[in-house]
């Protein structure tokens, strides 16, 4: 059985999430339901990262399973005719080995969250970035996200919903940079916890503001305890842009 | 009698364009009825360019007077409060000398032209960028826009709607780079014609795909002739970035 590999990008505004829900359109169902329209194939498929409803990708991977052999780009075509009017698109359709997971096989996972640090509110961005109106000081924020990195127990920046069995994760690269208004920060790691991104980036902002120090970051990480961490940060800052593999 | 500059950013979207119109809201028109919320004056603003219908703006200018005397932080955050929920922002308020006009006082405008070119449709950049599909030769594209620099007789490349008195212009600057899926076209001069960014860049995607030369947009340029340049590029992708003054 032909297997394929599909790169994703999706707008989150309107979206429940990557995995079905009972309260509304996922990318997974949407997905899933065009590979249904095109082909007659009941299939499940498998995303790298599973995003929060409102949470964006531009470059999530899904894998699944045909019976019959069809070509990437006829794959890719059809499913984005009938994915339409959704804000999901297949940017890329590879046939893979059928020992190659999109979950599994990743070797790392890049966020990118957006902040739009000013006064005014936001008009192009509205659903895209997370508007802080209280000056945030980028190099507290860049200096203290150094706590983060490495291999460590992040229980206190997961959700209380998150199922990993572990809470120990290696944190690859976190920076903190700006260009104008925006500030962005840049996560990768081969995987992260339920909400751990969001929940960074909103501790982080505490420091930007100067409600924390990378004192008080470190303190929190320190304690293994959710209720440490500052508030996660809104889901439609966050962007799912890459997931590498081997 | 107090003059303040303005410096709008706008969501170009579900707006008719800067210009008041009967047809929809305009910027124009809803800056100057959020003007009148605020403090009861019914004033007429000018803004640095009259962008069209779907057109955004990152740093459109406008100036306008009033009778009683305001600090601008206090104008710019009751702009920002009584302009929602329209896509439009007060980003900077300032007063300035009752000799300054934000269309006569610019010495130069500049633009950019969002192009995504691949197959997949857009999530994110919906109604924000222009989708092209088939693979457009950025080299070829920057190379063929050296044509326009300078100054020339721009009528090929100008709207019949037009009512400027001279077609002569003074094009600065107009590059065309890639970044992955998305090309981007700078374009900066103290003025332009209208529409003639879009019709430049509808011109310049001809060349991208091959079906025109950098001599057949020599040819439309030295012809004069409306008829002669490529459609225009649609409202969507164009953004009014940055004005400058003195």
């Amino acid at each position: 059985m032909p297997c394929y590999r599909i790169t994703i990008e999706y707008d989150g505004r309107d979206l429940v999430g990557w995995q079905r829900q009972k309260n509304g359109p996922s990318v997974q169902q949407h997905i899933e339901e065009a590979i249904f329209d095109f082909c007659g194939e009941d299939v499940r498929i498998q995303g790298a990262g599973r995003t929060d409803a409102g949470v964006h990708a531009l470059g999530q991977v899904a894998t699944f399973e045909l019976t019959s052999d069809r070509k990437p780009q006829v794959v890719m075509n059809a499913l984005n005719y009938h994915l339409k009017p959704a804000p999901i698109a297949i940017l890329d359709c590879a046939e893979v080995e059928a020992e190659f997971s999109a979950r599994f096989s990743a070797t790392k996972r890049h966020y990118l969250y957006r902040i739009i640090n000013r006064r005014a509110p936001l008009t192009v961005d509205v659903g895209l970035a997370w508007l802080v109106k209280r000056e945030l000081n980028v190099d507290a924020m860049n200096d203290a996200a150094k706590v983060l990195v490495g291999r460590h127990d992040f229980t206190s920046f997961r959700a209380a919903a998150c199922q990993a069995n572990s809470p120990i994760r290696t944190l690859e690269k976190l920076t903190v940079s700006r260009d104008g208004d925006e500030i962005q920060v840049h996560a990768s790691a081969i995987s992260f916890l339920h909400n751990q991104v969001r929940s960074m980036v909103g501790s982080l902002s505490l420091v930007g503001t100067g409600q924390w120090t990378r004192d008080t970051l470190q303190e929190a990480l320190d304690a293994k305890d959710r209720q440490r961490a500052g508030p996660n940060a809104p889901p439609y800052g966050l962007y799912l842009t890459r997931v590498d593999y081997g």
